[in-house]
């Protein structure tokens, strides 16, 4: 369960922050990290603080987009130092674990950890079903990245022995599935009137966090494009029904 | 509580892990770190990594034995990598955070951290009075030593929101008067007979983790220091008295 696991690391400034993480990750029984466009990405100092668990680094995937490091997982993380307020539900660490290792035995979860000075964008943790903080002192609550990760991973770890390793059928679409149906669903939205130009973006954000707090299922998803599909057939049909009468004091209506 | 708990590394050989670890302290909310002999500090390294937390290095203290750093601690645990066979109670790191909360409401309370090759060594955690280990991948338990504190100072963090704030009378003795009692132990087996010079080392070992393992109270010490002294006036006693037969036959029987 603990391999479906994976630990995304954005924009990383410190290449000894990388092998820092990649030995946090070993230490406690996981194997998958990803970098997305690492500044410095291999160096002989993430080397060095990786130790024994160089093989990880050999592994670590290396992209250029969060999106390409999330497409094929069915639940996404997002981490932060601070009870930051978005919509999507706030979770600490013990908590989180226990929902991602239960997730894990069904599919790929990914956890996300931003950038040294910044943490994640705002723009990235709208692309997240939920949100993880660690408890920390209020007066000093930002811990470094390696730390964090090591921290996650521990919780991981120990929610691991306590969760029921028996596969379940895996009930939920993974990103890139989503990601296509927001895009149908802004197509769509745009078509009915429902978008105007103007507040594109805020129903659009809006949308995204309704549907990464819900989750739909793939079922309930295969309903929702199916949904669209029917509202764009019905006004191409309408668009091009001859007869319906056009004026404009009668509207869209049949004559 | 926090405040009560003292995190002691020793030997450190790399000055980056003494930043690091002041960090880790400070993002949970402790703040005494106490170095034993470190290779080098202060150093320009430790300031990069303690981040936000330079005024916790700047409160560090340093000394030159372990002995100095524990003198005034009730409880002192030991850490380990691996689950080393030693008669103090084995608990992970959970379990121990229970026990040191507990135990900070009313005294001092050290945990020792060793070198990063190598850890504690075997007379170090012969000093403890229970050991703590980290659950980790059997495949690979070593964690950095900065990373290691991270995990411990989170638990603590955790066990002291469930803890009882109210402070207890303390019961327990300080290492440095237990240092005295063995001292005092020894010279009187010595002066029984009890300790065969040969075989000095394994009985004051013996004794020392049995100690370590009952943990005697201020009272209870009280006494076994009162029967120490009262066998070595007995003994004076005997020595000089004039009406016991010393010949061969008659052994130190009165006349």
């Amino acid at each position: 369960m603990l391999d479906n696991i994976r630990i995304v690391m954005i924009n990383t400034f410190h290449p000894g922050n990388i092998g820092a993480a990649a030995r946090a990750l070993k230490n406690m029984g996981l194997n998958q990290l990803c970098l997305v466009d690492p500044r410095e990405f291999p160096h002989e100092e993430a080397e060095s603080r990786a130790a024994g668990a160089k093989d990880l680094l050999e592994q670590a995937t290396v992209v250029s987009t969060v999106e390409e490091a999330i497409a094929d997982c069915q639940l996404v993380i997002g981490t932060s130092a601070r009870q930051r307020s978005f919509d999507q539900p706030l979770m600490d660490a013990e908590q989180a674990a226990g929902m991602i290792t239960d997730e894990a035995r069904s599919g790929q979860v990914a956890i996300l950890f931003g950038r040294e000075t910044m943490g994640l964008t705002n723009e990235e943790m709208m692309l997240c079903h939920r949100h993880l903080f660690i408890d920390a002192n209020e007066d000093y609550p930002v811990l470094n990245i390696a730390q964090a990760i090591q921290l996650v991973c521990y919780e991981l770890r120990r929610a691991s022995k306590q969760t029921e390793a028996l596969p379940e059928p895996a009930p939920y679409p993974r990103q890139h599935e989503m990601t296509l149906f927001h895009e149908h669903l802004e197509k769509t939205l745009h078509r009915t009137g429902f978008i105007i130009p103007q507040h594109e973006g805020r129903v659009m954000d809006k949308l995204r966090r309704y549907f990464n707090r819900t989750r739909p299922e793939k079922a309930e998803l295969g309903m929702l494009r199916g949904i669209l599909t029917s509202v764009e057939e019905a006004l191409e049909r309408e668009a091009h029904d001859p007869t319906l009468d056009r004026s404009p004091q009668g509207g869209a209506n049949k004559t």
